[in-house]
């Protein structure tokens, strides 16, 4: 955490205070672009988090014009005060001082179902839309568990059964369910201050503009899937590589014959009553990216966490299978996710591509890069969706003030 | 109307059946791409006019979550045997021919306000969304009418009152009037077939990617706008020429202190009710294009041309103000806009970016390339709204199967 203390404050980053995009037209310094990477550079992430849409191609995930939920409201303000010990820090701190601690940019706890708590700060509104980045994974996983709990995808099936281009990748002999629990056998790297790490070639092929990219190299995600090459074996350890999510995206819509934005509108989107579109970022052949480019709004990502704690019902209906939620409660392997070696997570795992802590409440949680998250406390009847835009990408940055902080909540209302 | 059969049919082109952007990955030949062009040649632009987000970084125009109209239906199944004579065809023709003869993606007409007939083709469908083109003049054009009637705006004054930058440019010297109404004198050519056309430059600077654009050529439409050069005297003669409605988007930005994507949301998108988010393609600096940058849900824009119809009134409210509905009705300058040669719309004026025909019914429209109209009839309280991927970008190529097509149905409805 102490890395984080080298940039502003959420307080002295605010995007309205710096003026990233605004006036007409902005000053030259405060224009930002997908062009020269200045759009993702802390502080002007904080805004850009808020606008993807408007530095890339998307694609919607269409709300039901018609079908609208929305949830009643009972606000609890003794929240605020909750008081905890961060991860790795001797002096307490209160809940209402974690949110700027962590450049929280929208914040809403549901307790059994209402909303007890909503806060946005940043770029981010009531009615605004921020990116989920790898809260993206677990959707995709979820949509690809519904897939197996309605016969059409087969988890102990090989990725190329599915897709015959996979043959000669790592992915060829890699099972449906290693790669939906990450424990696939890859020689990829996601390390970011690596310029040589296989992410970059990924984020080059999945340049809808091919800005960086070589003319040898490949021109969409699924053409680069297919050059991932195997390191060690399947099953063994857990890797958190984005191409497994991509890879899970390619096979749901090859089996569907659909976009990944249209499944997960027609599957979960619209049947929540979502009262906002969605969308995805794609690549130059219009594919979704499924590892990390979904824009939500807020309120609609919570109606998303309700339904996966009340074990798929939501808005009046069975949304998705029951034991699909019940097969990502009870977690993967613990043994495998240990060899992962994440401090902050001792003892989780990782399943459907959801985080699972197999802590005594049974949390399991969504994350994504820069403190997106989606935490599902079963016991406290809790779910609570932040959208954040933290200086550093890394979640251990900003799980010291978090994932005790979440606990706390937990606590306060299980004893209400 | 004969340059269009050198072109695929309209049955031919269909998006659907050429598969463009379809499959994962789609194969080769039928990716197209904002950076190749091939996104705009047709027939592939009859799928990117209904795609325009997944080519460009865009803006969205937010509808309200909660306040939706919906319109009643009293469908008249007579309409689609209606038959009328084109303009410069001596053979008639039926209604529901003319819609395939116009490359129709989707069409709506309102008769006292309900929708009695409705149709979908090509790549469109009754949620989807399509390009407006030069449709999104006539929103700027009503906005800024509007701002006059609040007396945000003086009709009479400068542009350079508003926007000191443009005091050195053409539009300096032009009055808000002048603008609105496209009688400025302006060293720009809209030939697209010119290479050297100052369209193309217009482009350039408004491409958020620079693709084609010299270093030292305008980087954002503002900038552009700057250097255009005067031509003739303002006031004198007619000229379509969209940078006229960027420098009144300009203004309405500049005034309002918001991006013309809100503006139009708070003053018209959500007041009317609408079911769909729209959206501006926009330049680098995140401007939008005011020009021709609006994609839309044709019931959508049918409420717009609903409310317009009756005088401002729609949903319950007065949205705008009436008088701006009647300076539009009582139209422009038919002098000034009879120097600018349109052998299809003799006698008709250009008034608040809107077309005015000044036949007996009392009709005007809102025209934009490759067939997109608003089309109000005021006499037979009838609206038509339609989207179209014609082969041909220039109204002269579909209004002899349109301009008349609407008059029978007008006929038709008047002695209904």
């Amino acid at each position: 955490m102490s890395q984080a203390q080298e940039f502003p404050s959420a307080v002295d980053s605010d995007p309205s205070k710096l003026g990233w995009m605004t006036g007409f037209p902005p000053p030259q310094d405060r224009i930002i672009s997908a062009l020269d990477g200045t759009f993702f550079k802390f502080p002007a992430l904080r805004y850009s988090v808020c606008h993807m849409r408007e530095f890339f191609p998307s694609k919607v995930v269409p709300s039901d014009p018609i079908n609208r939920y929305s949830f009643s409201t009972a606000e609890d303000s003794a929240i605020d005060a909750l008081s905890f010990q961060p991860l790795g820090d001797e002096k307490s701190i209160s809940w209402a001082e974690s949110l700027l601690k962590n450049y929280t940019d929208g914040i809403l706890i549901l307790h059994k179902g209402r909303i007890i708590y909503e806060k946005y700060f940043g770029a981010l509104t009531q009615n605004g839309r921020h990116a989920a980045m790898s809260v993206s994974k677990t959707l995709t996983g979820t949509l690809a568990a519904q897939l197996i709990a309605e016969g059409v995808l087969d988890e102990n099936k090989y990725c190329r059964d599915y897709i015959p281009e996979l043959a000669h990748s790592a992915f060829g002999d890699a099972t449906i369910r290693q790669v939906l629990d990450m424990t696939t056998g890859l020689e990829f790297s996601e390390d970011y201050a690596d310029p040589k790490a296989e992410i970059w070639a990924f984020s080059r092929a999945g340049d809808p503009f091919h800005f960086q990219r070589s003319p040898d190299e490949p021109a969409n995600y699924f053409d680069y899937l297919k050059t991932v090459k195997k390191k060690g074996q399947h099953g063994d350890a857990f890797g958190y590589k984005t191409v497994n999510t991509d890879v899970m995206g390619w096979i749901i819509s090859r089996v569907l014959n659909k976009p990944l934005s249209q499944v997960l509108s027609e599957k979960i989107w619209q049947p929540l009553g979502t009262n906002f579109d969605a969308y995805y970022l794609i690549d130059g052949a219009g594919i979704c990216f499924a590892g990390g480019g979904l824009t939500t709004n807020l309120r609609d990502m919570a109606m998303f966490g309700e339904m996966v704690r009340n074990k798929g019902y939501f808005n009046g209906k069975q949304i998705l299978a029951k034991e699909v939620i019940e097969s990502i409660r009870s977690g993967g392997s613990q043994a495998a996710f240990a060899k992962a070696g994440y401090t902050n997570l001792k003892q989780w795992s990782y399943k459907n591509m959801w985080w699972v802590s197999h802590n005594a409440d049974g949390a399991f949680c969504a994350r994504g890069v820069h403190g997106q998250t989606v935490y599902i406390d079963p016991k406290a009847e809790m779910v609570i969706v932040r959208f954040a835009s933290h200086p550093l990408a890394s979640n251990s940055a900003n799980d010291g003030y978090s994932l005790p902080a979440y606990q706390a909540v937990a606590d306060y209302l299980l004893k209400k």
